[in-house]
């Protein structure tokens, strides 16, 4: 089964964003068994839009739109496709009524136009949206199968797994398909990595294995080609095996785990809960944290003690300590850490304090100096370790968020082995 | 000028890669004035890619390729050229001491294969890579520029701005650019611009103006086409203004200007300071407010209040006000807001709290309902409004988030003009 993508947007012709959306559903036909072997990107513009459609369908299978659904005068895309398939333009009564409650969901007065995401070609389903108004469509068109797709990601990514590909599953039950896993690192730089597997990166054999890599993260993409997923996992178990009996524990999960979800789930096994006390990361932390449904039973609470003043008024941190050290210290991060345990009576304390950038370094508190500290044991040890981190502003972000996950993770694990990490000195600063 | 790109590469076509070419070229090209109606991305298949490159000669002035250039078999875009034009490729002199040099300078051994990179369509010229082994091709046919550049962005871009764009400015010395500006809107929703807006968008004047929507956001592009950026601006001028007038304090900035960013301004215009409370929104909200540089001088502090504990023990709430009324209420809501003002001793205090789901919801507090709450004024004044928004966890994060920077830019602006706003009532939950 050949499936050609077409994507509408003159805002992705100007190059004012990066198409997402093209990867997104690449990989998931990959990983379905369909094969793509055309995508084309055309502006708002109904003549070159209709062309494409009408190219499309003569050469595919499957032809999947991506924009140009929504309620404004340049979303032509079924406008398009109704004219390369000769089917008019009819309000659907379902949509209507999804598009009405959509907006008094909002409390918002539909406009005139708003009823233009009603319309669908004639013979053609709609597809409802769950994100978002505008509604997807579904259609067949000599014998072929036609989708249209909202552009916002957040409503195409969704509407790509609920309706597109169950309908392509259910045509070609007996296809190849092309698996992949992911492995996710941390506690692990890019280059450690490869020389670590040099003998399996990049080889010929039945199951590929490449890295990938995005600032502050490593993975692994094993593929292979197998009926199903079962066959798949068998056929890739012995690389996967290979690679954890290589790297051992800074395999923190698979395919679309989080690190911080792999903490919170620590947590649980630990049967420990959390609080975090944040200066220059500046809330990222609890909100990567709080990205995982159910981290409420795990992390009770954040404090973003941003000033010195938020540090002495809600930590309680002696305004002599922050004026004797500096707010960027190796002391402070130890009493926030110390003082966010106590104050909301959770079993382990993190702490960030550093300089995010741009402005605001020194020679001794250089931008992207960042401590990081971890309060926990009965006895309310806490240790401390300094980082320096490249990158701008939401880099050193990110880095330092990650890095606290990454000390949390090597602490829960260490406790829940009962042993001292061998590897966990060696995990600093990556 | 209308240029046409063609992408080559199986990578993309499975979603390995995204195409950061595509858009970098595109803005490149935007900027320097010429046109771009199609882009094409196909996989590593010479008659493919040929069909490719005969559709894009017979529509377009000006072809540029990425990728296929490198010396393994799957590397097709040479072979496919030659086809699609009727030239023979033949090995270039030049090129090929330029291969074997970047061998010799990484002290590798020249592979027999490699030699493929230094065969060009007769007629063509080679284009020297400064960062890596294949040369870039420029050749005419029929009258049409045709440029095939290698795939790696590292090699990739810098060829797009020695090449490329200057052969391209030579071409059309008239010298007009596509010039873009980006107008940034909030507490308005994308089919109410388009009402207001409906002379005035997707017109044929030499300013056209497209909306660009993405959740919770609304922004308007102007684009048009002069000679330099002083003289797009002057020209844009009078659009601009005509609509500022009608959507009025909508237009929270501009371009690459943030939401967060605009609040933190107003805030420092009007010389005061914000604390927040946050409870489903995890942090995301303080963590906004810091990705902007300087943020410290106006957000004292945040308080993740994420389980009842600790809106009792940070936030001081009685225990009686969230079993009595629920954590999502808009009583715990003002008490958050008012809490948190008093505890940092700022003079703002603004509070979230809400179901972001998936679980969690029931029938009374749904998933996506979200309070948010403003404590301001000497009389300690809190007021609270309730929303339900749409979306997944993710998604009503954002949503809320967003939410409480216009609550906030809404009363910022009625204190510096010193007046209500007559909009405000109709601004709610967009």
């Amino acid at each position: 089964m050949i499936a050609e993508l077409i994507f509408a947007g003159t805002e992705l012709l100007l190059g004012q964003i990066v198409n997402t959306n093209a990867q997104y559903l690449s990989r998931r036909l990959a990983a379905t068994g369909v094969d793509v072997y055309h995508q084309t990107t055309v502006g708002d513009n109904r003549q070159r839009l209709e062309e494409a459609v009408r190219t499309a369908l003569g050469r595919a299978d499957v032809v999947i739109t991506g924009g140009g659904l929504g309620p404004t005068s340049d979303d032509l895309t079924k406008e398009a496709v109704a004219a390369a398939s000769g089917r008019p333009l009819l309000l659907d009564a379902a949509s209507r009524e999804a598009v009405e409650a959509f907006y008094a969901s909002l409390g918002r007065r539909m406009t005139a136009n708003s009823l233009r995401q009603a319309f669908i070609p004639r013979g053609a389903e709609p597809i409802p949206n769950s994100h978002g108004t505008a509604p997807g469509v579904r259609m067949e068109v000599g014998g072929k199968l036609l989708f249209m797709l909202p552009g916002p990601p957040n409503e195409f990514m969704p509407m790509v797994e609920e309706a597109v590909i169950p309908a392509l599953r259910a045509r070609d039950p007996s296809g190849m398909k092309i698996i992949s896993r992911v492995l996710r690192l941390c506690g692990i730089g890019e280059a450690e990595v490869e020389s670590r597997l040099e003998d399996v990166i990049g080889g010929q054999a039945a199951t590929t294995v490449a890295p990938l890599a995005s600032p502050g993260e490593v993975a692994l993409r094993l593929t292979t080609k197998a009926q199903d997923e079962a066959s798949a996992l068998e056929k890739m178990g012995p690389v996967e095996a290979q690679i954890r009996s290589r790297l051992g524990r800074f395999v923190y999960g698979t395919d679309d785990d989080t690190l911080a979800g792999s903490v919170l789930d620590l947590l649980a096994s630990a049967d420990l809960t959390l609080a975090v006390a944040e200066s220059c990361t500046g809330g990222l932390l609890a909100d990567q944290l709080t990205d995982v449904p159910g981290a409420s039973d795990r992390l009770l609470a954040g404090v973003v003690a941003y000033t010195n003043d938020a540090k002495v008024r809600i930590l309680g941190i002696p305004r002599e300590t922050i004026s004797g050290r500096g707010p960027v210290s190796d002391e402070v991060c130890a009493a926030m850490a110390v003082s966010v345990r106590r104050l909301c009576g959770s079993d382990l304390g993190v702490s960030i304090t550093g300089i995010a950038g741009p402005a605001g370094g020194s020679e001794t508190t250089p931008v992207g100096l960042v401590f990081i500290g971890l309060s926990s044991g009965s006895d309310g040890q806490v240790r401390v370790a300094r980082h320096r981190f490249p990158g701008s502003r939401r880099v050193v972000k990110g880095r330092a968020a990650r890095q606290a996950l990454v000390v949390l993770r090597d602490h829960l694990l260490e406790l829940l082995s009962g042993l001292p990490d061998p590897e966990q000195a060696d995990s600093r600063d990556r």
